[in-house]
């Protein structure tokens, strides 16, 4: 496994490195740390089934191609890697792409299997890969929810609160990106915000934007202040999320931030984004094929730009309603895409994101949480490295939840615990426990539950398992009543991390001097 | 696999053979059939994890021992087979009962590996072990809960409510015992009431009363009108449920009704009853330890009434608050007991049961759904053969949840498709639906998916996924409201399966004598 090691001094200025080191890494937030899996991995696929879908993916590569949409630049590329180019004939922005057998399998071979992304506090730092999985709140929704306001658009304020609410929740390990969209922040602005906001307010790694190449090396540029240019360009301090256009399409807008980011030696995860049925076939075969050709030619790319960057191989996969046309979530076929996907990214040997607490309810009730955990035990049985979406997901992905990501991130603390395995240490045995207590008795007050009370079992922070009276008397709430009460506790106890003032002072004024040049207007 | 055959002729009485088979047959309702699972078992533990617990068992079992109360035929039946018996010095009812090496693993190997529970209607009859899955419902809420009516005191009219709409639920495949509890009858008396039930009102197969040597005996007796004495004597009618006292008690009320059905032929559920911290170590592995010493001793036992009898290694296994000593539900420790059970079952070779839609909360909420997930996904990837409280269970079994039933059933057929595994035909590939629809485009009109649009994707019948828009304007409804809408229409809806008027008629004369001659005080 990759070691974890602090991230080294940042820029040069203002200020001793080592007080801003110890600046960055103060908090009072006691973090869970990442998951390490002690258990084994559910891997329903056996080795032929796999090669089976792999050799049709390079068929698919070969014979039906990929295209590539408004960046000529990535065509070059492709072109001089030896594959076939040829431009449509009805729009000369639109290239098709066909890869000769095993080359696109033979430059993936220069992708890291793991990778760790550095935080601004180093106890934060994440190993991506592995046996690892790493926790990331919902990302990209333009609605909020909560249980006062109900639905509606999504502002800053919004987003500062997902960021603070993330940071003090242990169970997510990481920052995300865009944990709702600030649509009161224009367009071409608001990814300064959310960067900064980030860095400000949490301490846990995060994401980049990625809706332009420009916002992207944005992007960079902060954390370059913040970490250092150096240290940026030879470690990992963003992982972030490269949709596919599916089926089989890799857009400009896309590969713009892709470039950015993979020359900047930061992750991609690249991600086929497939409602079945709509964006790849209807059966899990044939998506996961189409999920494996997609992916590995972005993880392909990200070595065309630069050999050694670290990538993801990443899967968004719901289900259609094919009354509605809408996703489904929390249903088989998208588990077993999961866990398909999980072995093929194994054997391709980079790490995998996947899965997430998703769900099609549009309120954190009982059809969320079934959704939600039909979504998260094959994240976390498949071996998924790194889970977006982990809390705070409604809607389809429509809104952010407020009282959704504190219900989620308490099971996520579940997962933490299952992921440990059973202890078969003398102590695990128990037998001395079983001899003094005996039948007929009770281990209440043994020895062996004595000494082992306080980490037992795993206990909920949300949960209500009083009696029925008590719960009666406490006036019957329900978990989103109890949820409510507690990120409106967690944002009153709230306080952001230390941050370099120097740091913070650079990053401001870069944030103004963009701001000055970008358009209120442009989408 | 055993053949799932029809039940041959029932009683030589009123009618002919040939129409009460065909009156015990006919059913309305389309039913899916138990889970025959595709895809492979989650299994955790290495073989040398399972060998030192099956060890320590031994050790349990030769030095602790496990105490018989109140059966003194019990406990001549082991010291005959050869077990070290001491009578209690403070409670002559009470014999502590040690087994040397060896003893209880060897009577063992007379249990069937699985076996088949035949119903009236042969359709339903069900194989319990090997790769299957039958799904019961809850089992012994004193309560119900409703939407309209909150939480109230069951009457028989709740038991035959839920008789139906277990009947009229495919992902059930098993009609479940102790529905709730009919308190408005006499505790001596409404064994006969919920047997008749079960028989007159579903054509599923069905557990028998346990709370008594001669209740059981009722039951074995009314199951003879339906199928025939000589039927009944050779094949398995009832799986029933027998738990353990735990920690490490076999009592009479129990060893009463296990040795009326083993004679009998009928299957019992040998089951521990844990709640980890009280009745057994706060351990996975000590706990797993004493299950497997109370269960092998309870299923050797079954095999000591009658060799070849059909028994079931049952788990029902909750952790503890800590805090409050009330039981928790969908926490990550009973989860790896399930899976461990679940294998040490196997090697043992007889069925398991675990699991089910188990939850601590009071309502249908979130909480409820997160735990009952919790729980239902171990007892799939365990393989759990059968599953009692699959679907209805609330408040840690204290309620039975109309609208829960519901909810929970609409998951268990969630988890039968996602059993079915992925295919792997030329179909399931869909290479020429990638070719022929190609980068850029949608497969919504595609060939293949019009080919595979009815059967392509499992589809929740609770769950909304229409838009935000849509589902405002109809009213912002959650799950639960759905919930109730669907029971009461299925009620209303509900026609009975024919029975044989000859059968009725005994059932109900055998019925009115038995209450003649039971008192109304008893408990």
């Amino acid at each position: 496994m990759t070691d974890v090691q602090p991230a080294p001094t940042g820029r040069r200025a203002r200020g001793g490195a080592d007080a801003r080191r110890a600046a960055r890494t103060s908090t009072a937030i006691r973090q869970a740390g990442f998951i390490r899996r002690k258990i084994k991995l559910y891997e329903p696929f056996s080795d032929e089934q796999l090669e089976l879908i792999e050799r049709n993916a390079e068929t698919v590569l070969q014979e039906t191609g990929i295209d590539f949409y408004e960046d000529e630049e990535a065509v070059a590329m492709w072109k001089n890697a030896g594959a076939d180019v040829k431009v449509s004939e009805k729009d000369p922005r639109r290239f098709r792409v066909r890869f000769p057998k095993g080359l696109v399998r033979s430059l993936i071979k220069t992708a890291p299997r793991e990778y760790t992304q550095y935080a601004r506090n180093p106890e934060n730092n994440v190993v991506i890969g592995g046996n690892n999985t790493v926790f990331a709140p919902v990302y990209g929704p333009p609605f909020i929810r909560n249980l006062d306001e109900g639905r509606r658009y999504a502002t800053i304020e919004d987003f500062r609160n997902f960021a603070k609410l993330v940071y003090m929740l242990p169970s997510l390990h990481h920052a995300g990106g865009t944990l709702c969209e600030p649509v009161d922040i224009p367009v071409a602005k608001r990814h300064l915000d959310m960067t900064y906001t980030h860095i400000k307010y949490s301490d846990k790694p995060f994401m980049s934007s990625v809706t332009a190449g420009e916002r992207a090396a944005d992007s960079v540029a902060m954390c370059e202040l913040l970490f250092g240019k150096e240290f940026v360009d030879q470690n990992c301090v963003m992982t972030s999320l490269i949709n596919a256009n599916s089926p089989m399409v890799w857009d400009g807008v896309m590969l713009g931030a892709l470039k950015v980011l993979a020359r900047a030696n930061q992750a991609c995860v690249i991600s086929p984004f497939i409602v079945a049925g709509a964006m790849s076939p209807t059966t899990t075969v044939g998506t996961l094929t189409q999920i494996l050709a997609e992916a590995s030619v972005g993880i392909a790319f990200t070595q065309l730009c630069r050999p050694g960057a670290p990538v993801v191989f990443g899967t968004f996969a719901a289900s259609m309603s094919m009354q509605s046309g809408a996703p489904t979530f929390g249903t088989p076929e998208p588990a077993l895409v999961t866990f398909g996907a999980a072995q093929l990214a194994r054997r391709m040997g980079v790490p995998f994101r996947s899965g997430g607490g998703l769900c099609g309810s549009k309120i954190p009730d009982a059809q969320a949480a079934y959704e939600s955990s039909n979504t998260l035990w094959p994240t976390l049985l498949s071996g998924v490295n790194f889970c977006l979406h982990a809390a705070g997901w409604l809607e389809g992905g429509l809104a952010s939840g407020y009282e959704k990501l504190i219900m989620d991130a308490d099971q996520l603390s579940m997962f933490q615990k299952f992921c440990e395995g059973a202890d078969f240490t003398e102590n695990g045995q128990a037998m001395d426990a079983i001899a003094e207590v005996g039948p007929g008795s009770h281990y209440l007050g043994s020895t062996h539950t004595q000494a082992n009370f306080e980490t037992a079992f795993w206990r909920s922070g949300l949960a209500d398992n009083n009696s029925f009276e008590q719960w009666r008397d406490d006036g019957e709430k329900d978990i989103v009543v109890r949820a409510n009460t507690r990120w409106k506790k967690l944002l009153s106890d709230y306080e952001a991390p230390a941050l370099d003032p120097g740091i913070d002072e650079s990053l401001t004024e870069f944030m103004a001097k963009r701001k000055a040049v970008l358009p209120d207007s442009v989408s």
